[in-house]
């Protein structure tokens, strides 16, 4: 159901620098990846990842092996155009160009960004899900530099009374008989917890280059913790407000549900945080290999909860019943995923690889997790199938 | 934190017919059961649960054994002068008397109510937490009788963006440096979803009679298949909204965390539905019995969800290791807990009685349950410690 607000508003910032949606690709401005670097789960909107033993051949994903999560098609935005509306509980409504937001100071970070159906595909061995068939690439590590979003606030003045920060963006989604924005919804001591350069930011640039369209130009939010739905690209317009965004995304998509009836969406809770998670990205899945030890690597991204670290990952060669820890390899920083390696001994009857992990807040991935029917937030034990001779 | 909203709103409704706070017994209404009949486990505000060997002697439970559980000294209220205001997103704000209620069919259905904080006692032997000390007594089945919620708002006419249903008592509730009223929120497919007679109510009587100050005089909601606190008591207000309420009993409070920082309450999303549970209450916690045959009773409550019935109830007198099958006694009703029955084998080694139960949506009670800072919706096992000579 789409609110009058939201129409206006969608109908709205339309007008304000967005040129017709582009449906190839423009001379200026790169949509990012191609198809022989990313699998492409659909192409209209972007929805692609990276091959796994792609994925974690670095600490830093290079924006070209970066999971792509869209909802509409690209919109193609004249940078000069361009305007960021604030608005809602604020003492100032406000229009910002890209470069009035130069005023505040630069900002980078480190951030692990992950879709929240990051590894939904498994889900089916259950039940059928729908949506985007992700496997586990729909995660990526990157640099992202721009302003706080707090500075930004602070300078606009916030009412006494916002909880919210509503964060909406320029594309079009089609939904029932016309389109929205797609938006997300943070709560204000996300927005403003940035005394340590850890909260929302507002960023122009990804890995040091400015953002590819594919990644939301020529400005998109940052949540570090937060599933990736929170990070919302080609960002139109930040909103103050007591209460969370009713954006389809916020007050029915992305939540973790077992039937999708109304009353079922109306009672679940958004997702915010991401959960512990992990994979293997080497052997790659189906391989063959000889019998002997062998060498296996994968990621780990702890919970989204500041302070969280990771504290062990364990590989299986045997269904489960012997583990090895693996050696965290690079950097550790906050809000950021951790490579790993380990050495285990295959035999003839190892199957699969299986690989799980705790954190320093006492999460685990469990064995299993409940069907849910978006197949969101897969974290259970990562299986992968292997053949050994 | 109170919205302006929510401060004017209050401060208005304590002028329509809400006399000075009461802090005895008035001569013509009486606050209802008494320190002989419950244990009361705070007076202002009356926060009281019946002794478990009483609640399960009938599957209706007596008024003067219903549990009570209030946020504010009960509102003394003027039927003569009480108005419930309706407004919002509705077609015409309106205001009712208790007259003008009559004007819609009377229903009266059966239903189960239940604090979230039922048996929070129990996560004290994980770490301590806060709130009135329920043991497993906060629990009551009685009829109610009312009118439709649904009925009256097809009356007044409902938006279409019109998302939740908020309710607003006419309590004061100390709160910061002001009072705010107890309020709550619905998702409009519980308001309206009583085509069968089991949406919300609104409702005059209990158990036949005019309800008692203690429990919400003279017009409550209830909200079968949902946690008490969303059933509000000496209701005021009904408010149409596109959102859950901002109300700090749905913003804030109500909810499964395990801190209490604001940014935690922020992102948990409020507690609707109540999940399956039950408790032994014969013998009593601490008895000694003879070693042999001995007969155990108790209630079990199935998730609150439509068409959730209560499939199996175990017991174990040996720690966990063999179970007997209880039997169901008495009437199943849709929203309504059962009474059961069994007959265990007691030793001297037996050291406690346990009790599980699952119901036909899946849901059981599990061994145990992680700890949450507010103590909500403790169902693991049910222990009952006894002496066997």
């Amino acid at each position: 159901m789409i609110s009058r607000r939201q129409a206006l508003a969608g109908g709205g910032l339309l007008i304000v620098g967005v040129l017709p949606i582009r449906r190839g690709r423009a001379a200026t401005q790169q949509p990012g990846a191609t198809e022989k670097e990313l699998i492409f789960r659909s192409t209209e909107p972007r929805n692609a990842e990276p091959k796994l033993s792609d994925l974690i051949q670095s600490w830093i994903t290079p924006t070209k092996f970066f999971y792509i999560r869209s909802h509409a098609p690209n919109p193609r935005i004249d940078p000069q155009q361009y305007r960021l509306k604030i608005d809602g509980m604020v003492d100032r409504v406000t229009e910002l160009r890209l470069e009035d937001l130069q005023r505040y100071p630069e900002r980078t970070i480190t951030a692990t960004l992950t879709c929240a159906g990051n590894r939904r595909a498994e889900f089916n061995q259950q039940a059928p899900v729908g949506g985007v068939q992700w496997e586990a690439g729909a995660i990526g590590n990157a640099t992202w530099t721009g302003v706080a979003l707090a500075d930004v606030l602070n300078d606009v003045g916030v009412a006494d009374q916002a909880r919210h920060v509503w964060l909406e963006g320029l594309d079009a989604v089609p939904h029932g008989e016309g389109t929205i924005p797609f938006g997300a919804s943070i709560p204000i001591e996300k927005a403003i917890d940035a005394d340590d350069g850890l909260g929302a930011l507002l960023v122009t640039k990804m890995n040091g280059e400015p953002l590819s369209e594919d990644h939301g130009f020529p400005l998109r939010a940052i949540v570090p913790g937060y599933i990736g739905a929170r990070s919302v690209k080609w960002l139109g317009r930040v909103s103050l407000a007591e209460h969370p965004s009713p954006n389809h995304y916020v007050a029915e998509a992305y939540k973790v549900v077992t039937d999708t009836s109304p009353l079922a969406w109306a009672e679940a809770g958004p997702i915010y945080r991401y959960p512990i998670n992990a994979a293997i990205g080497k052997p790659e899945a189906g391989m063959t290999v000889p019998a002997g030890p062998l060498e296996v690597a994968g990621y780990v991204l702890p919970s989204g909860k500041r302070d969280s670290r990771v504290r062990e990952v364990w590989v299986s060669a045997d269904g489960g019943r012997g583990w090895v820890m693996a050696e965290l390899v690079g950097e550790e920083l906050p809000y950021c995923w951790r490579l790993w390696r380990a050495e285990v001994e295959v035999t003839p009857e190892t199957k699969e690889l299986i690989c799980r992990a705790s954190d320093s807040t006492g999460e685990f991935m469990p064995p299993r997790i409940a069907w849910n029917a978006k197949g969101y937030l897969q974290n259970s034990w990562f299986r992968l199938p292997i053949n050994v001779q």
